[in-house]
Formats: structure tokens, C-alpha cells, sequence
């Protein structure tokens, strides 16, 4: 009784000596807007869906926090939805996966000098320490899991081929620490060329290597659409039960297979689209929680075999 | 009418094809051990008390999750508490800041041998790639962003001391971000010595400081303990009204002054105790969302003046 008239008093006074900006925050919903290219399939259309789920599940989850979702088709488009957020929705935060580096670093930079919060995802700006928080993946641990994974399922070494991305810092650094990973290991990289993270080049490519190659053992072909192309190549040639390949980034046909034991597609390594999500969940912590989440969160690329599929199995993604 | 017999007969047949292991999981509470130095003052003492307070407020928010937090006051007894969660709790995972990094390496790396998430915070372990997560906070930026505040603030250059913590690579790499953010702006270091992260040791250093030059504008104390030392003796020697004294890692007697727009201390620079908070609330994520938390989380070191020192003013905390 005395405890419950105290609380009664204790809420009247607060009431009452409550300051008006402590009064303005109780009430408050702060919006957060989600800007990303737009994308159907592919590693983007696996990010627009993470994107989607993840603010579906912050709102359930948080009454005090609305979100804008805008998704671009080019830089242009891009930048004009970041204005409007600013404009017409008035946004406390920003998360932003740029089109572009270039076009987008001014636009967003503006966002930072009106206050408020900015969260880049994967692709950086071309200035430094414009956003409160930075979210990518981890390229160099994307190269050296997929290495330690060649390294200890073949313990007697063997001859391998390799398909590269476009040429570009980041396939550069994956490829570097895939071979310092692999180093010394009696692994032989009978040849490494350019599949440029695309289908058709990669089947041409790998028409090339089974051509030019009468023993494969295995195939890193480094990202799951030059995985595709590699695949066709391989059954075309009616070599399937002679390697197994190794993709990458996580894609839903390829989980597939590591989730049914098919021993042409053991494995994957992760990179994935879904860390537009972790990027959206940390922004949000900045308005609902006391802990810090500015600075630089790199994803660590993740091994995936039969035991731990189902947890990076997304049926409803197009990715 | 019809969709919602639709809705009822894939209810009915969801529950009756549902495979036990999904439904386990659906029932299913996951359990995450938090094993941390005890403290109940300073920078451990902060940390100490944002690690209940996460966990208080993550208990309320997610239904299928329980907390274990254990404090240890020295390195056995956090090793033995490790086991006890393992033995007797049957974690599904472990977030630790490690008392000391080489007794506690063997320990954790068990914890992820039994298949078990491991978040390591702050202090990294002997060993590298063992945890799922680490996150910590970053010394470069804490450097940087102080030689930063002292460019920004003393336009025209001028005279400071430095108070260093104890000699280590984290203060080596504070110190060599700090000089590269000063460097050819006018400012002069006259003297830069180790107060050793300790009261006593930067009030004597200060001492000294202050008997040597006649004319000290600023100094960079790299530190909230050694702020306090080094504010002790110039009050001492009665030369408050001359320079102003920028310490680092947000002690809530520093950020009350910082509030109150105190010329002696007009700012601080984060280097956040609640960061085991951010390592608690990602490993939560693990369990109740399908967004990718493993990797690298460096907490970024942010500057607090009188404009958002609000924000980081926890009066129920120690520190």
C-alpha cells in the first residue's frame, strides 16, 4: 500500500518537473531510412529481401522506431531518394549501401552535417570518416576460409583450378589470402583466370580449363554465379564425378545442394547479402539501447557445410 | 472466409508436418554465459554495470533468451566459472572479456570446440580465429580523434603536455594517431611522459610538468584516471584558469563537468566501457534473427562535448 501511493506520487511528480525535451524523447519515434539498389535476383536481390525481413521484424519489435525503404536503380535515383528521406520524412538515420562510391559521398556527407546518424554498408565512400558506422564483408577471410577448406579436404594435395572476379581490390585480396592459405599445402593451381563474377564468362573459362586440363580435382570458382557457369561447363563435358567446386556468397541453389550432401557442391563460403540486416539492427540499437554501435564492423566470411546449411537457407529470398 | 480457412487448414498442416527438431526450436531457450573481470569502480566498473543493464533489458526484450553473468576476480576463477557454465548451465554461448589473454586462450577455445558461440570483447585471446566475434575498441581512432580536438581548438598552434598510459602497443598506437593528427599544425608537445593509466603516477608527472614550463595552454591527459591526477596538480599549483585538460574513455565525473560546459574540461573522447553491451546484444542477435554477426566489431572512439555529453552520462554507473 505505502509502496504503491509512493509510486503514485514519485509518477505524479515526474510528471509535473519533467523537463520538455525529456518529455518530447518519451514519445519520440525515430526514423530511420534504408536506402539500397534495387534488384530482383542475384546478391542484390538477396540484400533487398534481408533488407525487407529485418525492418519488418524492427518494427514488430520496437513501437518507437519507424523506417523508409527506398530502393535505387542507379546512382542518380539513389541520390534523389536520400534527398527526399532528408526532405519530405525528415529521418534521424541514414542506412545507405551506395550505388556508387563517387556520387553518393557528397549527398551522403550533407546527411551527416544536418546530424544525423549514417550507416554505410559494403561499398565504401570515397572520403574517410564521413559515417558513424561502417558495415562490410570481410574479402581477405572470404579467400583464406576457402583455402583452409581446400587445405583440409585435400590432405594429399592435388590439382586445382581457379576462377577470379573482375579485377578489382577486392578480388585481389581474396585471391592473395586464398593462396596464403593454401601455401605449402601440395596443392597445384594448374590455372587461375578471370570469370568476372558472371555466368557466361565462367562456363567459357571453364570450357577452357577442362579442355586444356585431363585431371582436375577441384574447382574454386569463387563466388556462386561463376559457380553456375563452372557447373554447366562440367556437365557438358561429363565430368562431374571428377571435382567438386567451391563457390561463394551464399546462394540459395547452391545451399541447396550443400544441404542435400551433393558431393559436387560440399560447401560455401559466406558473404553474405544479409548484412544489409546487421546493419539495420545496429542502427536501430543507436535509438533504443545505451550501447555504442558507431565504428567498423567487418562480417566474417563463414564455412558452410552439410551440418550448419539450414541456418543460411532463405527459401523465400531470390537469392 | 476463404483465406481464412486457408489459413486454418496450413496451420493444422504445418503443425502436424512439422519435423520435431523445428519445433523444438520453436520452444527452445537459448543460453548465453557472460564472463567478465569484477569491479566496482573504473573502467571495469562501468563495464561491469552496462553488462547487467544489457542484460536486463534483454531478458525483458527476447522471451527465449537466459543470461549467466559471472565476475571473476582474477584469472583462475574466471577459467573455473567458464567450466561452471559449460558443466552446469549447457551454454549455447559464451561472451567473454578475458582477465588476461594467454590463461584464458586454452579455456575458450574448448568452449568452441563443444560447438559452442564465442564472443571475445576488448582484450583479444593468444590465439587467433577461435571466436565467432570480437569486438573492441580502437585505439588509432582514440588518438586521432583527440589530435583532432586540439587542431580544431587551438588554431594558432600552442603549447601542451602529454600524460601516456603504460607502455604497450594500445598506447603506442594512441599516441602515434594522435601525433600524425597534429602534425604541422603549430601545436608543440613540450613534454610527453607516462602517468601509466594511474592518479598518482600523472599527478607527479604533472607535477613536474608544470615546475619545467611556464606556459602550458593544454594538455592531452589520453585518459580520464590520469585526468583527475594531472587536474589535482594544477589545481595545486593554482593554474587552472591557463589550460584545459582533455582526458578520454567518458568517467562520469569528466562527462557531468563536460555537461555543465566546464572551460577546464570542455570535452572527452569514448572509449566505452558499454562495449561489452554491443557484444552482448550482437550475440543475442545470433540467436533471434537470421542477420550475420560473426566477425570484427572495432567500437569507434567518438568525441563528447556539451552538445551530446547527455548521452553519455550514466549516473547509475560507477564509472
Amino acid at each position: 500500500m505505502n509502496l504503491k501511493h509512493f509510486a503514485g506520487a514519485l509518477a505524479l511528480g515526474t510528471m509535473m518537473v519533467m523537463p520538455l525535451a525529456a518529455q518530447a524523447q518519451e514519445e519520440e519515434t525515430a526514423v530511420i531510412g534504408v536506402s539500397i539498389p534495387a534488384a530482383t535476383h542475384g546478391w542484390a536481390g538477396g540484400m533487398n529481401f534481408h533488407a525487407q525481413a529485418t525492418i519488418e521484424a524492427l518494427e514488430e519489435r520496437y513501437e518507437n522506431l519507424d523506417f523508409v525503404l527506398s530502393t535505387a536503380s542507379d546512382p542518380g535515383q539513389q541520390v534523389s531518394d536520400i534527398e527526399d528521406m532528408m526532405a519530405t520524412r525528415n529521418i534521424d538515420a541514414l542506412v545507405v549501401l551506395p550505388f556508387e562510391s563517387e556520387p553518393l559521398t557528397g549527398p551522403v556527407q550533407r546527411v551527416k552535417e544536418e546530424g544525423k546518424w549514417v550507416t554505410v554498408v559494403d561499398r565504401g565512400l570515397s572520403q574517410e570518416n564521413i559515417e558513424d558506422l561502417y558495415v562490410a564483408g570481410d574479402n581477405p577471410g572470404f579467400g583464406r576460409v576457402a583455402g583452409e577448406y581446400f587445405v583440409e579436404n585435400m590432405p594429399d594435395g592435388g590439382n586445382i583450378v581457379v576462377l577470379r572476379g573482375i579485377p578489382t581490390t577486392i578480388d585481389n585480396e581474396r585471391v592473395e589470402a586464398f593462396e596464403a592459405a593454401i601455401e605449402g599445402s601440395g596443392i597445384e593451381v594448374l590455372g587461375m583466370e578471370h570469370g568476372n563474377w558472371n555466368r557466361d564468362d565462367s562456363f567459357e573459362v571453364m570450357q577452357d580449363f577442362l579442355s586444356r586440363y585431363p585431371e582436375i580435382d577441384a574447382v574454386w570458382a569463387s563466388d556462386d554465379d561463376m559457380a553456375v557457369g563452372a557447373l554447366e561447363a562440367i556437365a557438358q563435358a561429363g565430368r562431374e564425378d571428377e571435382m567438386w567446386v567451391l563457390g561463394g556468397a551464399g546462394m540459395k541453389e547452391m545451399i541447396q545442394r550443400v544441404m542435400d550432401g551433393d558431393e559436387q557442391v560440399p560447401a560455401n563460403v559466406t558473404y553474405p547479402p544479409a548484412m544489409i540486416g546487421t546493419a539495420i539492427e545496429l542502427t536501430a540499437l543507436n535509438f533504443v539501447s545505451d550501447v555504442p554501435v558507431s565504428g567498423e564492423f567487418i562480417i566474417g566470411s563463414v564455412l558452410i557445410t552439410q551440418d550448419n546449411a539450414e541456418q543460411y537457407y532463405f527459401p523465400d529470398s531470390p537469392f
